[in-house]
C-alpha cells in the first residue's frame, strides 16, 4: 500500500506516521510506502525510515504529488480554529482550497483511494432560536459558528458527494479536541485544554482563559490515532451513506481536568493554573458543544478514553518515550 | 439600489427581474439599476428598460463586475440537478466555484450586500441507517444524494459563514420544485413535474417517468418570486445566526397533479400524460422529500400556493400575459 498523510509533520500527523509505521499494515495489507506532506519537513525519526517520503510546503502547490495515486489518504491539514478567525482568507485556502485540490487530483488518478478526513466537533454550535444542544450526537444538525467548523463541515459533504459517485472511499473523523497535547500553544481556541494540563507539569504557570465549569468533550493522542486507524479500517458498506461521524470522546468539565491533574501530580502542579478570562477565546468555546456522544463510532468498535487521569497519565509516559517531547516537559513533578 | 441577479436571463430570473422593475423599490428603497448576469443575454422586455444593464458570459470570468459594488444579490445562477450528476467538473464549476468568487467579490468589494441565495430541497435525502423522513423541516438534518443538493448546501454554510463574519448580509431560500415551467424540459431531474402539465396543454404527450404515487412540494413561479423577494426584505434579526430555510411549498402527489390538470383543462387533456418509468429519473427523484414543511418562512410571514389548481390557473394566465411564453402553449385547451 502506498500512504499519504497531510498534515504528516505535525504533532497528531507524525504520531498517526508513527504508529502505521509501527503497525507495518493497515486493512491487513502491508504499507509500502507512507508519503507526508506539510509546511514543514517531517521530525528526523520519521525521516529515517526507509518507507518514508517527505514533501514540505503548502498542499495547494503539490497538485503532481497528490495526483500520484494512494491506496489510502488520511487528511489532517488544516489551519486551525483562532487562525482561521484572524485571517479568513488563509482559511479558505488552507481549508477549502487544498481539500478541494487534493479531491481533484485523487479523482484524476484514476486509483480509488480509502480516505479519512479529519472533521471536527467544531461543525456544532447553537442557533439563534435554539439553544446549543448540550449534547451533540451524530444525528444533531451541525451549525458551525467558527469558520473553520464550517469548512469542516462542507468539505464532510464534498467528500461524501465524491464517494456517492465512486472518486474515493471517503470517511469523515469529527475529532474532540485533542489533550493534552506536547510543545507551545498554537492558534487554536482550543489550545488551553492542553496548556492547562502541560504547564504546570513542566514547573510553568498556566492561565486558564474560561470559567472551570466550562464542559467539553476530549480524547487522548493515543486514543485519536487508534480511532483514526480503526476508521479507516471500517468497510464502506459498515457506514452506509452515512460518512461523518463523531469519534468517541470522554465528556470532561475544566473542574475534572484540574482534579485529576492534582490526583496524579500533586497539589503543586495544580496551583500553577490561574484562572483569567479570555473573553475572545471564552466566546468562541461557548459556542461548542458542552458534551459529545459517538453511537455510530461505538456500533464500529472505537473507544473513548476512560478517564481523564488516564490521559495525564498517558501524556507523563509519552514525554518518557515519545520522540518530540522537550526534555523539560516534566520537570514540575 | 444597485441590485444583481445572477442567472436573470433564465426563467426565474427573469421573472424576479420583471417583478423588481415592476415594484420600482426593495425594502423600501428604489432601486435604480439592476445589472443583470447570466450565459445568455437578458431577453429583450428587460432590455428594453433603461434600468437593467446585461452581462452575458460565464459567471467565473466576471469577477470585476462581481466586485463593483452592490446593495442587493439575487444568486440563482447554477447548473442543475441532471446536468451535476452527468458532469461532475462542470458542477463544480458552475455552482461552487462561480459562487465562491462572487463571495470572494462581493467582500472584496467593500460594500456589505444583502444577499438571497436560491438553495433547494434537494439538500435533503436519506440516509442508509434511516429511511428518508417523509416532511423535511426546518431542522431535518441535511442529506444531499446529488451532488447539486451538496454544492447548495455547501454554500448555504459558507454564505453563513460570510454572514456572521458581517462580508454579506446572506440568507438562503430552499426552494421547491417550481411548476409550472414554460419552454423545453431541461436538464434537471425535476424537469417532469412542468412537463406532465405544460405538454398537454400544448396539445403534446408527456411522459411521466414515476409513478403517480409520488409526492413532492412544489410552488408556483409567482409564489416562487414573492418569497425571494419577501426574504430580501426580511431583516437579518429576524432571522437570527439561521440562514437558511425552506420556502413554503404545496405537498402534492403526481396523482393530485393530473387529477387538477382534469379539472381545470379537461379530461382529454389530461389523458395525453402516459406513465414510462425511467429509473434514472425515479432514482433520483425517490432520494427527494416527499413533503415539508416551512415553519420558519411562515412566521416571516411568506405563504404557499394554496392548491395545484392554482398553480395551473396561474400557468395558463401567464401564457396569455407573460413574456416569453410560445403561442401554441394553450394550443391543447
Amino acid at each position: 500500500m502506498r500512504i499519504l498523510i497531510t498534515g504528516g509533520a505535525g504533532f497528531l500527523g507524525g504520531r498517526l506516521a508513527r504508529e502505521i509505521l509501527k503497525r507495518g499494515q493497515l486493512a491487513g495489507q502491508s504499507v509500502k510506502e507512507l508519503v507526508i506532506t506539510d509546511l514543514f519537513a517531517a521530525p528526523a525519526d520519521l525521516l529515517a525510515d526507509a518507507r518514508v517520503k517527505s514533501h514540505a510546503g503548502p498542499l495547494l502547490e503539490q497538485g503532481d504529488l497528490l495526483a500520484s495515486g494512494f491506496d489510502g489518504v488520511f487528511h489532517l491539514a488544516s489551519a486551525v480554529s483562532g487562525e482561521c478567525e484572524l485571517d479568513f482568507d488563509l482559511g479558505l485556502r488552507s481549508n477549502l482550497d487544498s481539500t478541494r485540490l487534493l479531491l481533484d487530483s485523487l479523482r484524476r488518478s484514476g486509483k480509488v483511494s480509502r480516505m479519512v478526513f479529519a472533521s471536527s466537533i467544531a461543525v456544532f454550535g447553537p442557533y439563534a432560536d435554539q439553544p446549543m444542544t448540550p449534547v451533540v450526537s451524530d444525528t444533531t444538525l451541525p451549525s458551525p459558528q467558527t469558520s473553520y467548523g464550517t469548512h469542516k463541515l462542507m468539505l464532510e459533504y464534498l467528500m461524501a458527494d465524491h464517494t456517492r459517485k465512486g472518486f474515493i472511499d471517503g470517511r469523515s473523523a469529527r475529532l474532540m479536541t485533542v489533550t493534552v497535547r506536547p510543545g507551545k500553544p498554537n492558534g487554536a481556541a482550543s489550545s488551553f485544554f492542553s496548556g492547562i494540563i502541560r504547564e504546570p507539569l513542566a514547573g510553568a504557570d498556566s492561565i486558564c482563559p474560561v470559567d472551570a465549569s466550562v464542559a467539553h468533550p476530549v480524547s487522548s493522542p493515543a486514543t485519536t490515532i487508534a480511532s483514526l486507524i480503526a476508521l479507516f479500517e471500517t468497510s464502506q458498506a459498515s457506514l452506509g451513506n452515512r460518512l461523518a461521524l463523531n469519534l468517541p470522546g470522554l465528556n470532561v468539565t475544566v473542574q475534572q481536568m484540574l482534579d485529576a491533574l492534582e490526583k496524579v501530580a500533586g497539589k503543586a502542579v495544580r496551583q500553577r493554573v490561574h484562572f483569567e478570562r479570555d473573553e475572545r477565546v471564552a466566546g468562541i468555546v461557548n459556542n461548542w458543544a458542552r458534551a459529545a456522544t459517538s453511537e455510530r463510532a461505538l456500533a464500529l468498535g472505537l473507544r473513548a478514553d476512560t478517564s481523564f487521569e488516564s490521559i495525564i497519565e498517558q501524556y507523563i509516559a509519552d514525554c518518557r518515550s515519545q520522540p518530540g517531547y522537550p526534555a523539560h516537559a516534566l520537570q514540575g513533578l
